[in-house]
């Protein structure tokens, strides 16, 4: 079976000794926020995530959601932990306290939404898609639409979804159909079919918030011409209970691969009354806030997946008697030896766990810089953190869920033929991994984004901030022979980043097709670069916490996995910078016939 | 939807152009086979696939297999297709005319192996096993058993399986405890439980003949005391009908992520009646001779899978309508590109299609190696061909199947969110190609019957076999300017290949973990190599068929993708050597109790 404990103390060590929280708890407004206070929500948390989310996930895939006549049925016992979720107050953790909201930093939203993810992907999908229902309205709408959706959603009594993708277009929404039509009273009647909303129908909620793009009659073609409205489900009353049902109906679910539990609804929307959010024809801007964030949210699903199926793998290894060591027996008195002496599978399992560590150090160093970005007194330093979370943004969502998805087939790989058996549970985490790549852009989507948008953004200031970042890191410890096997290659890698870039910068600018043709392997140089630089980090932090001399197990146990990422996994930058300046030639050379 | 036309035309390329399938019709007893006849074969083969099987394939994983009571029921339509299939005569093509088979090549049969898997890898696992269980008997079994079992088995009116596993032991078959009795009339009382037993019961054939390890009362411990043993479903009547039930009876199958319509059988052997097969206490080599043949079926599913994805994939690419090309609008009329215009949608699409094209001519090779390994006149070229089939076996296992659901799952990223939609048909794929990489010898099984046994083997003469081959190649077309862009890159791999195996030679010997620690990327590298090898005689045969002048744009698609390959993947034996040559110490550097 899956296995899955929250890594508390792993998640404790990158808050406190390799990002430093205080520098987040030390931001004005989060006056009586403490590391203390952190660690104990965390806690919390975890025991919710594992006796009550964990549990679920299995059972949740078997059973999947049941529609019937505009009605969804979420798997046995869905709504009673959502309510146990809601109770807990876990919907209003990092919530604007003007809205009933707790304040937490987003640093804290980042770790919780990563145990919730590693427990149960389907049902963390019903949360955060409020969350980003919330954000999009607590950034972008009025006052009146603020308080009368916020606190509901905080609250989660009520939640929301993200209603884009149409059956024709979803990377490319210039193409989108869905009319709004104005009314005397300044709402909106909204017409139109949605397809692939997440959360769009359930039985959770007493409403659902529904984010709606659509065109204005006079509005303009393409994206220049989308605006969002708020749709709910039932009309709030004065009173703010749900009341009038709206002609918003869910048509059908989708039968999917993975995430089973979490209900993919076909949306028909008849006529059904909307308000406008933020200004006309600007919807995709306000959408494209609300995305980012969601793009890093996607980004923590696939560290989440990745953690469960490094646990599941690593406990399976050290239990399953099959076969000898190559170097002679290491379970005498056993049948025969735990499969974890064999190389091959410890290769595996390092992926997984080089992969897992060093990406919960860089995911909770984005929730802090969001933070900084949010609360710091400098505009300088917020400047700088904004900066690098625009370009870490495609960077973490791709290569995380690339890496969940390859952490799951690897847990598969671990258990050999019991792997593929459903009821073993790891197969589940490949398929629920399976989306991440796909959904709030898909991977080769990011690399387009990183390549076309973000490098040149700014005059090429955010890749200069990340560079300098690295390089300042590399300087302060050049001459520490301790740090010497990890400051090398970083060293080397970030190179390669940087000789990449300039002939992307060169060959990009003349032919666009060039960039593309590099984007996906250039985003993948990237990050294992910044995974490179996390692990520097870590093994700085790991020999500052050998010194104090208690834990050594621990500390050791770090330096030693990031070894095995500078030694055997960061050479592949080598051959993506080969791959890189190979150019777009022969990607460019076949007519689309002779595919 | 899925999408799958048999690639007949690549085929006979590659058949007739790049190995000269008449070095193999030439062979003694190949009489009256000649290229026509083998073509007119493949013609009859793939009607049958495209109009019987792969209609079939999404309703079968839709439906799966029922188990009740011990029976076990196939998908609606499987029964009236395997009909068609039998009556085709597509279960005897390549068996022993002395027991009315059609006796062609093994060759053929390869071709057939890729466009069933192609078209229905469940349908396609039932008359693969029986022909797994023909093989073993064809070489072990005495004339009686024969004469009982093979004409039923070639016909397909009987099928067969492979019970190897139990629920303790897998690739350790040295622990298997199920339990041989002699009875006084020469057959034996056999006991015990086998576990993921494909094909173990179904409704498609009258019997079912089970080849079965177990253990005789005396035999020694470990692997040295199991014996193969025929056990019938149905004990056969002296007029060769299916008799008395036999006691092997099946308690479940199992729920599995992929291959739902193939059955996956718990077989309880409770004194079931059986005989040996071979000599007491040999049935692992037994069943090694079979399981290396299957290996190559397996390689050729992955081949399979992988072709139907790009198919697919291709397909969808060229319809799906959805933004524009980073160089200016190419479908000016319609309201955007199709997606195939995006330099990483080629991306994609180019992986998968030098892949499948790449190792349909190595598979192909591999079977025209195994019907001169078993035809030729001379020893030498019979030992010669049997030297590169034991070394190219783990390669194409392991890296067909791995490239077979990368090229699945490329073809979900193609589809985008679409692809995760299970109606749609690509989810299918990947997880279909997912047990290929576990079963018959879990892919880093193979790596390590690759670095640990065919390296080492005869003093390394298999190896030296593939890199003189390769080596004799590059000094033949070393002058030809118009192959410099492929043999210089290949001469690069192979560069890399020869350092590798070096390194391996000094350091694996000395520690056997640094065998075990390189070799599933030295796989890698090798296989890379080797498909480089096949792209640089596809390129030959291409410039030839250009001189020809005929069907240009077919002989440039093939260079054009040939050029993608190696400036594109081939490159990734760069990182592998590096991380073959940064050994074992940080795989085995923490205790099992640190993961």
């Amino acid at each position: 079976m899956a296995t899955y404990k929250v890594p508390l103390k792993d998640m404790r060590f990158v808050l406190n000794e390799v990002i430093d929280v205080s520098k987040v708890t030390s931001l004005p407004g989060y006056g009586e926020v403490t590391p203390d206070l952190i660690d104990a929500i965390l806690e919390e948390g975890a025991k919710l995530c594992e006796n009550v989310l964990f549990p679920l996930n299995r059972s949740g895939d078997e059973e999947g959601c049941h529609y019937e006549n505009g009605v969804v049925r979420t798997p046995k016992g869905f709504k009673e932990a959502y309510k146990q979720f809601i109770d807990g107050g876990w919907t209003n953790v990092t919530t604007d306290p003007q809205y009933g909201g707790q304040g937490l930093p987003a640093t804290v939203g980042f770790v919780m939404q990563e145990m919730i993810t590693s427990s149960n992907l389907s049902f963390g999908m019903y949360p955060g898609l409020s969350h980003g229902a919330y954000e999009a309205l607590h950034v972008h709408a009025n006052d009146t639409i603020k308080q009368t959706y916020l606190p509901k959603l905080g609250e989660g009594v009520w939640s929301g979804t993200m209603c884009l993708t149409e059956p024709h277009c979803g990377t490319d929404l210039g193409m989108l159909r869905t009319k709004a039509e104005p009314r005397s009273d300044g709402s909106f009647d909204i017409s139109g079919t949605k397809i692939f909303i997440s959360a769009g129908e359930h039985d959770l909620t007493d409403n659902i918030i529904h984010l709606v793009l659509a065109r204005l009659p006079d509005a303009p073609g393409g994206t220049k011409g989308i605006s969002l409205f708020v749709v709910p489900k039932f009309l709030p009353t004065p009173e703010g209970k749900a009341g009038e049902r709206n002609g918003i109906r869910c048509g059908a679910i989708e039968h999917k691969m993975g995430i089973k539990a979490s209900s993919t609804c076909v949306m028909n929307l008849d006529g059904a009354r909307g308000w406008l959010v933020g200004e006309e024809n600007k919807g995709l801007n306000a959408m494209f806030v609300m995305m980012n964030a969601a793009r890093l949210g996607v980004a923590m699903q696939g560290l989440g997946i990745a953690e469960t199926a490094y646990q599941s793998a690593a406990t399976y290894a050290k239990d399953r008697l099959q076969g000898r060591s190559l170097t002679g027996p290491k379970n005498d008195k056993g049948p025969a030896d735990p499969i974890i002496v064999h190389p091959d599978v410890r290769r595996m399992l390092l992926i997984q766990k080089s992969f897992a560590e060093g990406a919960r150090a860089l995911a909770y160093w984005i929730g802090s810089l969001i933070d900084i970005a949010h609360r710091h007194e400098s505009q300088e330093e917020r400047e700088k953190a904004d900066d690098l979370i625009q370009l870490l943004t495609p960077i973490a969502k791709a290569h995380f869920t690339d890496m969940g998805f390859e952490s799951a087939n690897l847990a598969i790989q671990t258990y050999g033929g019991h792997g593929f058996i459903r009821e073993n549970g790891v197969e589940q985490l490949a398929r629920d991994a399976r989306i991440t790549m796909l959904y709030e852009g898909a991977n080769g989507v990011q690399a387009l984004d990183l390549v076309g948008r973000k490098l040149p953004m700014k005059g090429g200031r955010p890749a200069q901030r990340l560079l300098g970042e690295i390089n300042g890191f590399i300087s302060a410890h050049k001459d520490d022979a301790a740090m010497k096997e990890f400051v090398e290659p970083l060293e080397k890698a970030i190179g390669r980043v940087q000789d990449s870039a300039l002939w992307l910068m060169q060959n990009g600018m003349k032919n666009p097709d060039e960039a593309g043709g590099a984007a996906t392997d250039f985003l993948r140089l990237m990050a294992l670069t910044a995974m490179a630089y996390m692990w520097a980090r870590i093994a700085k932090a790991s020999q500052a916490g050998l010194a104090k001399g208690t834990d050594n197990d621990f500390y050791n146990a770090k330096l030693a996995t990031g070894r095995f990422y500078v030694q055997r996994v960061l050479p592949q930058t080598t051959s993506l910078s080969h791959q890189i300046k190979a150019g777009a030639s022969t990607l460019m050379a076949l007519d689309a016939a002779a595919f």
